[in-house]
């Protein structure tokens, strides 16, 4: 029996495909995965693939290798995206390779977003003067670390579906991300929703639920 | 100074209004506050108003109150509210005062919910056996306690944007409603996003957010 | 031997005067210290008394008390109190009791503090429009539940020195105020410090050492 | 004196054997036990022993070994094993370390047991279509990180005794096992059973003692 | 819609009958269930049930209530009860309402337990000269809370299935049952598994399971 | 668009300048910022730069690193510091990367604080002996890790603002610093502040904020 | 079978009698202890046994109650006590309960303490008056919550041997007692020993397995 | 200024003579405490200090140093040792390392333990067989990790003073030490007391006091 069964009914299903979450998993592992899906003519999105394990996979050739963001893609993103109705907006710099991943998924599935980076809390006006841009969109993906206080201060101004992606750098109280996992879920601001932490992911996989269109993934 | 400023342009800013969560405000503040709207002619959502407060405020006969899901309304609801758009789904009878939580502000806000209770995991059938009918909506509301098993169940079968709120029910290490809280959280199923514990109201204001229609508040 | 031993010199050494922490002590425990304080002629500070043990106090006539705040004072507050170098910010009508205990420590101490309730960041404009009054002043003690953003805001916006008193209004995981407490210590906006939780007494006796002249306390 | 007193007699009182945990111990401590073992004719598992530390052994030539599950046995596995009595279960590849080191303990006992992998919960067609394989064990250890639905949703389906084993494998709030282990403790399926996180070796003890014929291991 | 649907064909499905949890549920909830139950001619277990909650229970003459345990059975236990195969034991006194509970939910499966009282660790005669009589059994329910030292004394003396039920009773650092549930599943003596703290019913569940025979109880 | 938007206004607003904490950043990033800093005229403070990182920084030639503090300055210190307005007290050896950080900071703002080290209280003549010395601040930031007695004593003892820094050095129930934070937050000795867990940055800011006149930062 | 089974040759073993913990346990089942150690003739201790709940035992006129400990004893304290070998200090007039359930289970077991309270670290000088007198005991008891700093000025001060108990009351992070626990256990002043939180009891049966002599307990 | 003061008077003053936590210390900075003690005559003890470490001391040549346990000591261990008053009794030889620190600590301070090691719970006659031995001494320090059983099953059984030192070793729930710290509190045997986790140090300076004669330390 192999080790693994792909669900490749999944997007029919839900609407989101199935990825490959490499940290856990061997190099070995890995390449048995991606070698099966090129056999059936799949496409395939792996994930938390660092450039150390990406560089001893045999499929690396096959693969569009993004280090930033630690994904791969197996077959290509989508040839037109749809465009301007995920925003992806960030604290800081230490939190790009949370809100790429973000990025990464949603170009996957057929979805371009855009990244606002560095608009944090601390520097109200970097966010301010770039609300009007923000509300535009249908939903606003927020990745923030340390006291996530921008979820609070970022849905008490627009009317967009706000995803809080908590993001675990930070140190002493902040180590971890569940500071700013808990300022999502307990802010006075209503209607905010979370996903795990560092989780961009499973983020921008809400956000296709919420654009409720089945993206184009195999 | 008065002690509290409505924030009566939220619904404009952002799609939804603002409420006035009672469990630790006075009698005296609340009907200070329901005064104060009455007067201003504002329609008011009142959350987490046990019966025993409601029962000694001056203002209780112009509310219209529901001891299930402790919330009140000044003002009325909706006269013609849209409908099909929201499933609010919950595991137990004991998750039906959250629910209802939930159910009521979408109804404040002029959104008619279908409510789908006792469909737990431990009894798959009276999951699956709904399972076209939840298809049906764009937003599920899923409101479970103890393991939450219900988000990941349900994420990996319907498309529609999943909002999961745990319930504080529960005891031992299910106890205030973590087990289930970090269930959504880790679920292998993607895509879903979670409120904070007990949260319907907040869920409810999180689908308004997706339907992306600004409710008739005011 | 007596069970207490007050520490009448700790105005001259700390700048700040003991007071009684009535929560944890028996009727008869505050009444004999408030007796021995009375026949010694000194002033004295209770806090954490509840309306319901000082109805029982036998001292109580003798007391000046405020039930808002659950403090009582012996000798009256000071005479010609200085003005306009604390202010006391809270986010809700639910934070008013620990910002009024703060404000009774600081009377105490011939401190006059100007309140500002209601100044949350779900809804912005409430606080920036009150920016310049803060401004002025040395001190701010910000009080707030639930996520604590307003900490994070307040302290990128003000040179003030902010002392952030997180509260335990809250339900999920905002019960405790240990979520508000990680938002000050972790935030972004740097300089920030904090005291305990609900510690609207700790915060005031922090103001007090922060300007630095001793209280005419006794 | 040695620095261990190994326990012969364990298995005649308890129907489980000893084994050597080797995490925590030095090579020259993993060589002495092997040595004092051999020469006594007695069998031997050990557990958590890495490739590296395996490498370094004196005693490597006699062992053998399984790099997968990361288990050693001295004096070899039971002859004639019993079969079809425990059945385990793993809901990702992430999951094969801990779900080989239970099937390595069994076999080292004389009983052979099913493993199916990559059964999970967001796909559940893999479970559903497995069921009436797995009903005809007596025992089925189920191992899963994540959110560990898959307890709740084997439990609520399959009449067997059902041994849940929490993995480490996870981040954010799903990083340690802790939201797995509380999801088997808490579930609304009755009758679950749990063991230490990542404890393969406690799981298939646990089934030895429910099937409750003394194994032959010595 | 009705607010409950019961799962009548769990037990035949699972070997384990479905209960009613009356703790977070209110007087009319619990009746009208038990109504259900009679109008169908189906037998019941009611668990969590205070004596306060059942004497204003509509239904209570129909119960057989039992206040220590918090249990009441609608239709009568089995008429003849298998018994010799599982033991309750606990530690002290204070640990007797768990393990009556898991005698009641064994009785209601038509299952008679030995209970063994006030068998503590700390004089350790008590359980050692009870030891042969506990060997008898095929599964033995420990119950204990504080440090739960039981757990591992007994699994490393019988061979039986040892299922530890942590208690709640404790204060300090053994307060809500965390300790004890961690020496249970952190124990030197291999084997033991463990259910939720408190959770007697559970148990109860699980010995069902591991005894392997389907109860007589609809 | 630039991945980072750096706020030089920050100092006219808060009295406080813009730091980068360089531990989550890469190496590219770093002298990116130092890159666009240089060119604008701008000094600018780097915090947690291990010499490792340090040492690969094209930047390195034009930075004033101090690798015990991890700090590095661009642009120089103040030339005319101000002086004897900040005492920094440590509690052992273990402390002084914290307390030096903190110094740096100060320095880069143009304020020169006294170093007192080793000011343990398992040796409480180590601080009494200095106390006349520490009297003479405005402010002293106290620095420690294990248990944080000295946060008590010193606040007890002094009528000067004491800022609790509490560092994560330490091992068992004292790792990661908790309980050192702890210790500040719950004090006897009212009055003490805290910032996060060795965040010698953080409390240098504080001072700054306290003592009132906008430094000299750009 | 009773419900309960004395260990009366635990003196006899350890040193230290067994004791009856009221709190977890009806008044029916204390009563049934006392009268079976009445008939015995055994002397007996019993702890947490509030004053409702004593006044509701049938054999109340027996024993010598104190409610401030909330002890309750059966046959009387010792008649001549050995004393000076054990000193109880305690921080605030809080700590007293717990203080004195420690004196009257040493003077039941006929060891009489020295009773030192309200010697506080915040007042250090209430500590340091009273050094030489506490050195002339073998033993120190020092109860404290909050931050628990007296533990560490006191062992860095005194040779005896010194048992810490930390005390429950506190607010915010000292809720509960784990911070002045953890203080205790983490701090920089060696040798310190602690019990569990508000645990006077075991502090001085500690006291008496150190004093070393078999007290006359039976 | 030094960095480092150390405290000569301690023996004098507590018994127990201060130590170098080499830990969190550079090479450089023991070097110059090492370098000051021999220039003064003292002896010196070292803890904490790995093979690595020790190996890059230029003050190797004048150390005893023992890896096993981590320590180092400058001036020599007593010449004519007390013994036979402490017993250090460990669980497994994962415990060893801290049972070792414990022994030279009393070694440095003239007194000579005996150490039982491998004296578990899950063979019990490990421990009864080595009762009488154990019974002959003062004290007894009890190092154990996992879920730390033997400390009640042997303060069951012997009058000494019990000293429990958790040890960090196990996984899981076991990780890091604290189910074996909260088993050795909430003992439901009672008199035990308890050290940080892997605190072999402090309870052989915990052995000091309780022995109470001061040892040779300089």
């Amino acid at each position: 029996m192999p080790e693994f069964r792909l669900d490749w009914e999944r997007t029919a299903r839900t609407g989101t495909s199935e990825a490959v979450l490499c940290e856990p998993k061997s190099v070995a592992q890995i390449d048995a995965i991606v070698a099966h899906a090129a056999e059936l003519g799949h496409r395939l999105l792996l994930t938390r693939l660092g450039p150390r394990k990406f560089s001893r996979l045999a499929a690396r050739q096959t693969l569009d290798y993004d280090a930033d963001s630690r994904t791969a893609i197996l077959g290509g993103v989508s040839a037109a995206p749809s465009a301007g109705r995920v925003a992806i907006v960030c604290g800081g710099t230490s939190d790009l390779a949370v809100a790429r991943e973000a990025a990464r998924t949603l170009a996957f599935a057929g979805e371009s977003a855009t990244l606002l980076a560095d608009v944090g809390v601390a520097g109200l006006w970097r966010l301010t003067e770039r609300l009007d841009e923000i509300r535009r969109h249908r939903v606003v993906i927020a990745v923030a670390g340390m006291e996530g206080a921008i979820f609070s201060v970022l849905a008490g101004l627009v009317p967009c579906a706000v995803v809080a992606v908590p993001v675990s750098v930070g140190y002493g109280v902040a180590r971890g991300g569940r500071t700013a996992l808990h300022a999502a879920l307990a802010s006075c601001a209503s209607g905010i929703v979370a996903v795990n932490i560092d989780n961009g992911f499973g983020a921008a996989h809400a956000a296709l639920r919420i654009l409720g269109d089945l993206p184009a993934a195999n």
